[in-house]
């Protein structure tokens, strides 16, 4: 059963008979009702009553309302005001502009805009490299989405992406103090998404593509990188794919095997099993299967074919094992689940190589519960807060951005990628590894500016960084 | 000759020796090139030395050099450093993103972000109106721009209007709270930039256009306008007109002639011409003749037209009058300028019917010099600072933008546009109307209030408003 949490927390105003004991009468019910009680605020009192605020954390809506019903029912208790927590911070949006300059006189007015603003648009004109000098570029990144791949919800649409896109915004800004915005379009049409990606990037100084489903997102991504001199990156397909291969360097660390020996299972050939698997390969692994609905991915295979599954089929499954994923895990090292709940069993746990590693990333509800794989997997780890090991793109997206317009770096290249691995893997603490410690937390400050460094220093290695 | 202003403003850091009388040789000289000496720092006092940093206001670029040059040439004096304070203010861009609420722990996150977010995403996929509950759609405008007529600087492309684009964004802010974005398109093709225009609105509020030349600006609004449901706005067009209205009302009041009986002429017959032109005529005015680079516009003509010009052969100059700007001004009641600089006379100005009022609104100079002007015209408009009554869209966009947001308009009709002139118009005082005083300030924060809540009131009235 799910514990009382945050993502479920609200506040009753209740007016309560101001006399001893009714508010433990009131905590109890709560209590009894298996609500979680956080703040109690005192919010006036009047005569013989007190108003009071209460939050209560639940487990889910239902819950909720449970509570709400007994909380209703107690004598001499008037239930004023129920408020969601959670939505009430996402009342009018997340983010706001903020200026970074006054404008309260007509001195500043001359210089942010007309006349004086005419010079430095002058100055850009002449020389457009000046725009990362003069305007947000320096600093901006475009959150492009279309709504169709969102979180655990799939396809809601553009308007209903946008809270996470505000989320995503509030992320960049809270850990890597970048300017990001949202831009959730109406359309599904992936040459219509390269476009507005196209016409919209004069002002933005990366662009990062969130919850766009595959395959479209494969194609809007290798074009614009193409077509683009910023940056552009398909968070869902390498952020994870970062975080996970430096999760595996500090796994097969912890059990003593070495990388280009493991033999992998991938589960999910969208954009985040696509991405994993063209980094393993890049990293040396050889043995690799990666399974979709229709099971493993070979050579030849027939239905449920895309573009990018044919370049699987060519690239992996060099025993050309055919057959259910149940089946392609037999004696493999690491099973690297990227797709939806409940697909792996202890039994095919069992039958996975010595010192098995499963990383069951399908978010909310992992490939498999972690009460059942923990005590037969000797290194696991999922999306979720509530384990070890959280794998979360939060470990990578922030430094990598803020490491891309640090150097001004015209892409994101295979040695960018694999640099912010290295970085997040070394966060970890030889000392510290054990299996249930194998990524730095993502509130771990440290992580972003050492993801930071070491992706512009890749960025000018490899000369693809345009500052200094 | 052109005073010194903030516009061209430097910041001196001199090491001067530190004896008497040396701070008045430096300032001296500054003032005898003609600088005008504003704020003066003491940076670090040193052996024998002190570190000062003096800002200066000078004429323009070349004085700003003469003044330098001569500060460099006294002896006992070393100059550090030179920065110019316009290029300070726009370094690394003039806005930047805020969170409204902190995202500091697992506690936040899992409110903001996943998991908690998905039931704010569930409840807007259910009511899509709901984006405006829980979406910074509630309080954002897109500023939509190419780049192609930017203030007086004409074509410069996307980049370069960035800083204009940026300074518009501040203006929205300070002055109506309003979260805005600016999109600096990459393309000309109106086709194409009605398309990113709709793409990107689920995450928009309302659409400012701006600084996009015409005729392509009229298709791209008229279009927007039929297939958005949110408030598309061609701030060039219609900001314009709604302002040279709320002026003309209060000019006629003081001259004491009645609106409807006004011959006018209007030189320009791009975005702000036209709109102006059309406010006029639904206004009641019924003698305009609007003259172009190519003269009056009148039935028939068959050189320089496009299909606007068309309409205004059709609407407008019903004494067939053909000929020169100049011909078409004689015995006019309203000169309105929104073209280019120098184009009128006194002379013509002299064949105007008696009690003149002439608007030369071309920026940073207008269709005459105001000193030329001012002693034939009963009343003179500029769109400057520096004489009276100064015709700037600031006092139109930010109450505009408010009052629609508040109300929820799908769109700007000509209510609301009139509505708006009549808020500005009344700000004025009756027993304060003069010659010079016809509009009221930019800074007058009053003015933003009023326009909101007359525009909300027109929205609600004319069943375009989709708040309670």
């Amino acid at each position: 059963m799910k514990v009382p949490g945050p993502s479920y927390s609200i506040t009753l105003r209740v007016e309560v008979i101001n006399k001893p004991g009714m508010f433990g009468k009131v905590a109890t019910v709560i209590g009894n009702a298996g609500g979680d009680i956080g703040a109690v605020d005192i919010v006036s009192v009047g005569r013989g009553v007190i108003v009071r605020d209460i939050n209560v954390n639940a487990r889910d809506e239902t819950h909720e309302k449970k509570i709400v019903e007994s909380v209703k029912k107690i004598d001499g208790v008037k239930l004023l005001h129920v408020s969601d927590m959670t939505f009430l911070m996402h009342h009018g949006g997340k983010i706001e502009i903020h200026n970074k300059i006054p404008v309260k006189n007509r001195n500043d007015l001359s210089m942010v805009y007309t006349p004086g603003v005419a010079r430095v648009c002058t100055a850009i004109h002449h020389d457009k490299e000046k725009a990362y000098r003069f305007t947000i570029k320096r600093n901006s990144v475009a959150i492009i989405t279309d709504g169709s791949a969102v979180l655990g919800l799939g396809d809601i649409g553009p308007e209903a992406a946008m809270p996470v896109m505000e989320g995503k915004a509030m992320l960049f800004k809270e850990f890597a103090d970048i300017d990001a915005f949202p831009i959730a379009l109406s359309t599904r049409d992936a040459e219509e998404i390269i476009k507005v990606a196209k016409y919209i990037s004069p002002a933005f100084g990366g662009i990062n593509l969130e919850d766009i489903s595959a395959p479209r997102c494969f194609e809007i991504e290798e074009r614009l990188k193409i077509e683009l001199d910023i940056p552009v990156f398909h968070d869902d397909q390498h952020g994870t794919a970062v975080v996970i291969l430096a999760a595996l360097i500090n796994a097969v660390k912890v059990i003593g095997k070495r990388l280009e020996d493991l033999k992998a299972v991938i589960s999910g050939a969208g954009a985040a099993g696509t991405a994993t698997c063209k980094m393993l390969l890049k990293i040396g692994i050889k043995d690799i299967i990666v399974c979709d609905k229709a099971g493993a991915i070979y050579k030849g295979r027939k239905e449920h074919m895309n573009s990018v599954k044919e370049w699987i089929s060519e690239n992996t499954n060099p025993g050309m094992i055919k057959g259910s994923l149940s089946d392609a895990m037999a004696g493999a090292d690491i099973f690297i689940g990227v797709s939806a709940p409940n697909l792996i069993t202890v039994a095919d746990i069992k039958r996975m190589s010595h010192d098995p590693i499963v990383f069951a990333l399908a978010n909310p509800e992992p490939e498999i519960a972690p009460e059942d794989a923990i005590p037969h997997a000797r290194i696991f780890a999922t999306g979720r807060s509530d384990y070890p090991n959280q794998i979360n793109n939060m470990l990578c997206f922030p430094g990598l951005f803020r490491g891309l317009l640090n150097s001004r770096a015209k892409e994101v290249n295979d040695e960018i990628k694999l640099a912010a691995s290295m970085a997040i893997a070394l966060m970890v603490d030889e000392k510290d590894l054990s299996e249930d410690y194998i990524v730095p937390s993502i509130f771990d400050r440290r992580v972003v500016a050492e993801v930071a460094a070491k992706v512009s220093e890749a960025a000018h290695k490899t000369g693809i960084a345009r500052r200094e």
